[in-house]
């Protein structure tokens, strides 16, 4: 393999990047507004049930190279960060 | 809204889950494949400059909702998976 080649994996991995980022903020849209939903209905934000069952989706759907430790360290990461914008919001929102 | 409704979002964010866990794995491959060009080429795996690169990028092309820290910290993250891999790899390949 040359150096074009590690140009060429180079521009695929910053295209990945590019399309994390925007599916990392579609799931923090998608977060928002079932916080909303939550909400009106009065239903606790964290349902650490559901949480556990979309971990258990992202395990069987696993297909690696990554292992299912990994996968659920990170997949933690987003939701918290889901979460956390919820949380922003509803502080906004209590403060207008 | 309803609970359809609130149904709905769900299964939206699951489709969003099952699409992240797809990139993030094909983002660990192409990495594996650039710690291989690099092995060979004898050049360190651990790339500070690109890293920034890359961070500068995902933060240029940021539509929200998320915020830049946040999503440098969920990156942040993800690099450091991939580079996990790649010595994982190394440490395979010394054993054999």
């Amino acid at each position: 393999m040359s150096n074009n080649d590690l140009e060429l994996l180079r521009e695929k991995l910053d295209d990945v990047n590019l399309e994390l980022l925007h599916l990392i903020n579609k799931r923090a849209e998608l977060v928002q507004q079932i916080g909303q939903v939550k909400e009106k209905q009065g239903i606790n934000r964290y349902d650490p049930v559901r949480e556990r069952k979309m971990l258990d989706s992202i395990e069987d759907h696993n297909q690696g190279p990554l292992d299912p430790a990994s996968l659920k360290h990170i997949f933690k990461e987003i939701f918290k960060m889901g979460l956390g914008l919820q949380e922003e919001n509803q502080k906004k929102a209590l403060l207008v």
